[in-house]
């Protein structure tokens, strides 16, 4: 008998499918943007998959899975895109989806199950109490809370709220160990630091707390500058209004908004550089009067279109985040993308030098946000990719530029941070997963407890070794 | 016939008050919180209070001015305390009080007449839209909106929204000219900074439109530290993070509030530093873990009292800002206090300078705000004063330290805000106010267009030797 058929016999009022075509999407996220982790991670499958309906079959499984030593990768919505719902040891795809109850939204906070879509997280919390989440992925529609907790780290709304793991950003996270009796861990302040952006690997999610937002109508606006500088110096200029009420404010280099935002294409010319802007309503007469001064162009404005404009029209968050990579890969499946934290006391300065170090290769995309009460411009460069090596060569030079790569071409946690072994994340695993079978390979530290990030080095790592023997 | 005879006659049904108890108390405000400017104004009357009801009666009082060359001072509340109201040449007063009407409440907007008190907008805007005033003077009770933004400059939810002044915070004010045919000038966008905080001597205004912030059930917190020093770090730490959402947040050094708080003494023992604070309820939990993490106590919080504790309490914002100077002068009416600006990039260190260098004389308090995408220490240190020569030993010392004293003890408008000449503001008086009818005396430029200031330099001054003539 197999593990899993084991498996099944001991929680077999819990589904579990074993099917391969159902096994293989569940095995995936969007991995494949990356051409290298496609290469590594291509083959990853687990073998079957687990959907508990509640956080008591969450336990069984897990004590379950225990017991007869099943790998288990806890799985959201599956939008990721660095591997990291991907079971590189096999074992079993734990899909956490349908524990999507809404429990309570109340005094400005809601508490939500992880398998709960954000977006109908705010269908709820918007028409009955005029609130909604502070920030979210531009995969809204489609990820889920305990996903982008475990998985994302800021998104529409950054620009505001900070990242999402600034301290009140979450507000309480429950976790289920696995250990021979799973226990339920509620973690507040400080702890929650551990467990978010772990990818599961330390604890599977089965509650979240989060805090909520007033909600706006927000205005949709694209203002286009002839030159990609001015473009980042007008967004760098009016995210520092603290006046200027602003949901998302995103620059894209020309000539990716005319080529690529085939849907915004009519409202655009072919050198257009944009920044892509959700404005509070009482923001929009100030905001607009402060960009056209930096000479741009109100190329569109949600709130002044004809029906006829408004046809085919998608939501603008469509065009930021992960998103514009996204539209670009809809023209042209070749091109993928790099994350690049730029210094922030010379934003525009590295930006240009980036620009005009990579022409063609790199496409300018810049996130405005904030974070630890400053305002950061983190850079989403589009990518046309080469190889392995000229990817490594790019790193490179903007690591030596001041910049801090943080690699969305690997699939181990420590790379993806830009950081050294994370002792309290690590403990945490140590606690809550004594066997190291919650989404294995995806902590370096576990592995070795001594590593120290450095660019440079792209290490063979055992996790995958393993997997793929 | 006197020349306010002479008005009476030509605008017969306009208010218009000449007993002289109503004068002389129209003509004063808090000036002699400040023992100089008690020196100096101390005799400062206007002939007459003249109280339109209206826009109309304003321009017909205007022009009736400018025909018979008396000099008109506009008041609000009559809150500010730098005698900014105070009509140093004589002649009117013009009674804003009575231009009170909410005009509007749309689309997180607020359209209001001058005259209308700060809290009472927020009575309507709160139970009908669940939206209250971005930011307030802690004299919200008493204040106008007009004086607000004329004589004002931030306060309580600055450190959220940033200063009165920045982009978005003013969407559009309306001023009247003083001119033979007064115009109403409606200004928004940058053109709003040449009349906001110009004491109304560039245009009286007379409509102002505000962006509105949600409201919420702001939690009151005194956390109390045994240091100084431990005090400022946690309020300096707290602030930057963006997922707190804080409405106020000041540091008041021992002994003060215990000395001077007096309804909150029940709370505070008389060592204790104190943070005050009003944050937004799904912000308590996650603030309190991280005060207390730096050695604070929970010394009050307002939704954890009994009935008893609740007895005698005012409001938190009553021991903020100039409330702050306020509280300690009920006790010890010889008390004073600066405006420092500090340093933003080593405000901790500058500001224990500067407690070792006055032990006794000057008490701290610090007002942490935004502005500009950063966040400030802005330091409103009580003052043991002992005469103008110290005052300005003192003054030039933290000069010298790099901060930046903003002179409350000036009724001079480039005084009080540390700066040369603003050519747009004395070109909007040019513009507006010919012949230097509005509120004369507090803008240098008038009198001197290559003025600059110099902390040094405290200028006899034309305006005021007229009005002591």
């Amino acid at each position: 008998m197999t593990r899993i058929a084991e498996l099944a016999r001991k929680i077999p009022d819990i589904a579990i499918n074993t099917a391969e075509k159902a096994v293989r999407t569940k095995s995936r996220d969007y991995f494949f943007w990356s051409p290298i982790l496609k290469a590594q991670l291509d083959h990853v499958m687990a073998d079957a998959v687990v959907s508990p309906k509640n956080e008591s079959e969450v336990m069984r499984t897990l004590a379950a899975c225990w017991e007869l030593d099943i790998p288990v990768t806890p799985r959201g919505g599956g939008t990721g895109n660095y591997g990291q719902a991907m079971p590189l040891a096999g074992g079993g795809v734990l899909d956490m989806m349908s524990l999507d109850h809404v429990r309570s939204i109340d005094a400005g906070t809601v508490v939500v199950e992880p398998g709960a879509r954000l977006s109908a997280i705010e269908d709820l919390t918007r028409p009955s109490q005029g609130l909604e989440l502070r920030m979210y992925p531009s995969t809204v529609e489609t990820a889920s809370v305990g996903g982008f907790i475990a998985g994302g780290s800021g998104g529409v709304g950054s620009i505001r709220w900070g990242m999402l793991r600034e301290p009140g950003n979450i507000l309480n996270l429950r976790v289920v160990t696995m250990e021979e009796t799973p226990r339920c861990v509620d973690l507040t302040g400080d702890a929650i630091d551990a467990a978010a952006h772990a990818f599961g690997a330390n604890g599977v999610i089965t509650e979240v707390t989060l805090p909520l937002a007033p909600s706006y109508d927000w205005v949709e606006m694209l203002v286009s500058y002839p030159t990609w500088s001015q473009a980042l110096e007008a967004g760098w200029t009016v995210t520092h209004h603290e006046g200027l009420w602003l949901k998302e404010l995103a620059a894209v280099e020309a000539p990716a908004p005319y080529q690529y935002f085939a849907r915004y294409r009519k409202f655009l010319e072919s050198g257009d550089n944009v920044l892509c802007i959700l404005a509070a309503p009482n923001a929009v007469a100030p905001l607009s009067d402060k960009l056209k001064r930096q000479g741009g162009r109100i190329a569109y404005q949600s709130d002044q279109l004809s029906d006829t404009d408004r046809k085919g029209l998608t939501r603008l968050h469509h065009l930021t985040w992960n998103h514009t990579t996204l539209q670009a890969r809809r023209v042209d499946p070749e091109i993928t993308y790099l994350q690049v934290g730029i210094p922030v006391d010379r934003p525009l300065e590295t930006l240009d030098a980036i620009s005009r170090q990579f022409p063609g290769e790199l496409i300018g995309h810049v996130e405005f946000v904030r974070a630890s009460g400053r305002v950061y411009a983190s850079s989403l460069p589009l990518l046309h990719y080469q190889n392995a090596e000229r990817l490594l060569e790019i790193s490179l030079w903007l690591e030596a530029a001041g910049c801090t790569c943080y690699n969305p071409h690997s699939y181990r946690l420590e790379e993806g941070m830009h950081s050294d072994v994370d002792p309290v994340q690590l403990q945490m695993k140590k606690d809550h997963d004594p066997k190291g079978l919650l989404n294995p390979g995806k902590m370096i530290a576990w592995e070795n407890a001594e590593y120290r990030f450095d660019p440079a080095v792209h290490r063979p790592f055992p996790g995958l070794q393993k997997a793929k023997s």
